[in-house]
């Protein structure tokens, strides 16, 4: 038996919980994690130097597998790197284990290289953090070593999925000597665990749908989901033949219906909007981008506010929670959707839905859009709005659509519908610019479909590092505006008007992506105008190799075309 | 009074505490901060977009300029990005006080963006972790922000220095007025703590210094510690009169004195050192480089093991510590020396020291040097060792050389004295590399010298977002070791026999510096054979701007000519 054969085995073990890809930074203190693992045949290996970008890459494949992904580093400052992809992997719920090698106990704060405090390193980012005994002589280690494997693979895989820790000191030698055979012991044991549905009983359902009838004013509202087909159905049902509205950002996937109500971004900002207070309000899903959105219902409360979600953590976020409902959303809509059309369960009750709120939301959705539309038909300069607008509209039906923090988001949540041929992915747990470069080349790793990012010149330079890993995903196209800072800063009114804007709000820079994709064998494009946009935009789409495309676009124009999008919808109404 | 008075007088605070630099990232939470510092004018103020490196840059800073160093970031996990460095800074004794703005409490958690657990974010890694109260209204609320700030700014500056942490809630409205003046209120009460020097008692010489006269064979070892003009010069007299040996690493910064032992890395490694073992061991200063020191001390143990430090954490590196001494090593040693060398306090003692424990060390010492040296001059391939030599030996005296972990570290350690006319910096507080460039960056824009920072290019690149800061500081010049990889794993037994070593481990890559140089404006030059270093490093000195040279060379080269010089120490012994 190898000396370290509980790690061997360890890897057996994440293997027999369905995991399948791992991403590794390199490290001498790790070597036995990186050899176990990149010689168990059932692994895909993903190597990346520096773990700030790992952690997003690992996310980013995650995310589109619906799978575990581990991560492996070595001691030290290296497991620190991956602290921002952890927490956001935690707020977005996706599935990460991470194995950080450490050194054993006893060489904590010792001066000596590469030892830091890693037990507990991510505080209440992961939802458990195991460290394993550096010891393996007696059994009951080794037990240990086995039941945490499992106990930590099955938790980052239970609902809500999140990330779990694991550090595993390692004492000397941890290389295995030249000719040693590393395979897992024969008796290997797996714990599974049986998945369940969460249903509701007869009673509650009862108890809900008597809710549900009473309401005269129903607002299904969706928070950051994935794409799911299933559940677009049934809305689709709901909103149609329930007259119920369905409103949701361009993160919440929701797409098939045109009813669908999805420029609440720009009617809720400004407009007399009280009519469209629910009294039943029913959310799903994660976190909601649009700021309007949020405060018209911190403004105006339902009075019965039900959230759908397996999180037993309380989020309140509109101030007027009343009921968890820990179901899926697919379960949940599915039987309303059913047991309210059959009125299998609500035996002499007369619904009092009124069909006149949701015209009410439509009728708003559909002005927003015309407007919108006919504010930026007239706009012939090119800007980040109009590129948004002009980029979106040309990408392939079905793609996939990473969108980074900060102003990109932004643009896309306020064009509404015009994302609803894309799948929709943004790292909307945490909000920050650090890894949506790493998360796009992570999901275009592993999906097999075209793959867009589009991304600001600040967040794309933070997370440049992404682009050192080889070989890059050819499935994946980057899209730049280039409006050399933080533009944001000049869209929101408190730092636009201050004399600091420049120096240390938007913090103004010379930077392009040229020679950045130029290391990385990117195909380059870049626009400077309308004409130039489109005929690189053409180009762009059509190379079939991994490609960018910088937009660069004048900072004050773009806040002039954004608050003018604001103002223009303000004054027709 | 602004809203955020209590921000503003935190500033105020601050600069009466002596803090003088802040390094700020943009964002809008932490906009009050920013105003705050920005618009007080005794501060001066670096911008840095990314906050892995703005962490560095403060920490290379600090380190400089023997002052606390603040860093500003908005909230979520920009903090996080902070991180490493902060982790650098605790065990590398550097003082930094972070502000991390925050929403205020009962945002966390509520899928709101970029809100995230931050308090005691950084774990152990800090001295101390504050959360201030986010409403100021009571009277006693502000009179914890300005204790709080009071005491932060004094630990963080207290022997020994570290990261202090102040987590800052802030509450909308963030912004101030257009018209709104931002000055410090008329009564901000400052907290001062008086300095104090720690010194022992009659009594305790005493007994120590019974304890040296009884000691044959007393070694004075240094770790980590700055280039300190006093230091040298007691450590010098102490070799000299009363001929104990001194020994350290590079990064010891002992100077002046060409008995001071420095090539221990090359003759510890294998030659039969047993009558090197030291019966008295005095250690001073933080972390040790040489490994082959390490072991040489674990193996031979001294009797007795003083260490002369202010921190009061027990660190036993060499299994051996009996005696720890609180005091500063100046104190420590010009004492010693004194009562020594006049014999102040020991009478009738007869000192048992044997002179020719001094003479052995300085035997191995001188040896080592000259076949080392006999081995580099019949080198006459590039490659990093060769290339390291030539180069140090070229930096002008008095040049600081901050250096980057793996293995330029490891390199200029088994140089030896090559670098006595340097001074040295090196992250050896966790030893990563993740910050090796922003550090050396943060040093350069304020120490006014000529600085240098030798660095391979995975740590290059993985730190390179440091060089989007503006200006960059004229006075630095890089020499980037481009041996394709991590080169390090071909040089430790364990990986360098693995069929995984170049996928795994080195992870090789195509990667140059010349299209970040391009893009940060700096003069790039490079190398790839002998005469080409000589011409370049001539012409790379010559500049007066900041400039980049790359020097290319064979990974497979560079560990043979590694290994041959050792194994060449080893067979002319």
């Amino acid at each position: 038996m190898a000396v370290l054969q509980p790690l061997i085995d360890l890897a057996e073990v994440c293997y027999a919980q369905g995991i399948r890809h791992v991403v590794i930074s390199p490290g001498s203190r790790s070597a036995a994690l990186t050899l176990a693992f990149s010689r168990h045949r059932g692994f895909e290996k993903h190597v990346v130097m520096d773990e700030r970008s790992a952690g997003f890459i690992a996310l980013g494949m995650a995310q589109q597998l619906k799978q575990t992904v581990i991560l492996i580093c070595t001691s030290g400052s290296a497991a620190y790197n991956y602290a921002p992809a952890v927490t956001e992997a935690f707020f977005q719920q996706i599935s990460l284990l991470i194995l950080t090698a450490d050194r054993p106990q006893e060489w904590i704060h010792q001066l000596d290289g590469q030892t830091i405090y890693q037990a507990e390193i991510y505080g209440k980012h992961v939802k458990k953090s195991f460290t394993i005994p550096s010891d393996y002589g007696h059994k009951d280690a080794r037990w240990l070593i086995n039941r945490t494997t499992n106990e930590a693979a099955i938790l980052a895989y239970s609902q809500p999925y999140g990330p779990v820790h694991i550090n595993v000191p390692i004492r000397e030698p941890f290389y295995p000597e030249n000719e040693e055979e590393l395979s897992p012991s024969a008796d290997v044991r797996v714990i599974k665990k049986v998945e369940t549905e969460a249903t509701l009983s007869v009673e509650t359902w009862h108890e809900l749908l008597n809710e549900w009838d009473d309401a005269e004013r129903i607002l299904i509202a969706g928070g950051q989901h994935e794409n799911s087909e299933k559940l677009n159905i049934v809305l689709s049902k709901i909103t149609e033949e329930l007259d119920v509205p369905v409103v949701g950002d361009s993160i919440s996937n929701q797409k098939g219906n045109q009813s669908f109500i999805t420029f609440q971004d720009l009617f809720l900002a400004d407009a007399d909007t009280g009519k469209l207070q629910p009294d039943l309000l029913i959310t799903y899903g994660l976190s909601f981008i649009s700021k309007a959105f949020k405060q018209f219902l911190q403004k105006n409360p339902s009075i019965r506010h039900w959230h759908i979600s397996e999180d037993s953590h309380i989020v309140d976020t509109f101030f007027s929670l009343t009921q968890i409902i820990p179901v899926s959303p697919e379960y949940f809509f599915n039987n309303t959707f059913e047991k309210i059309d059959y009125q299998l369960f609500v035996q002499g009750s007369d619904p009092e839905n009124d069909s006149s709120y949701k015209t009410s939301w439509t009728g708003y959705d559909l002005k927003a859009k015309a407007l919108s539309a006919e504010y930026l038909k007239n706009l012939s300069v090119l800007n980040d709005l109009t590129s948004v607008n002009s980029i979106i509209n040309s990408l392939p039906e079905g793609s996939q659509l990473h969108i980074a923090n900060s102003m990109p988001i932004r643009y896309v949540n306020a064009l509404g519908s015009g994302v609803s041929h894309l799948e929709i992915f943004a790292n909307r747990g945490t909000s920050g610019i650090d890894g949506c470069v790493s998360t796009a080349i992570g999901a275009a790793l592993v999906n097999n479909k075209p793959t867009f990012l589009l991304v600001g010149d600040v967040a794309f330079l933070y997370d440049r590092n992404g682009l050192l890993i080889q070989p890059l995903p050819g499935n994946l196209k980057i899209i730049v505006l280039n409006n050399s800072g933080g533009n944001i800063f000049r869209m929101i009114d408190g730092p636009a008007s201050l004399p600091e804007l420049e120096n240390y709000f938007e913090t103004r820079h010379p930077f392009t992506a040229k020679r950045t994709s130029e290391d990385s064998k990117i195909e380059y494009f870049q626009a400077t105008d309308f004409d130039g946009l489109k005929t690189e935009l053409s180009a762009f789409l059509d190379t079939d190799k991994i490609s960018l495309l910088e937009v660069f676009t004048d900072p004050a124009e773009n806040a002039k075309s954004w608050k003018g999008l604001k103002s223009y919808i303000r004054s027709n109404w």
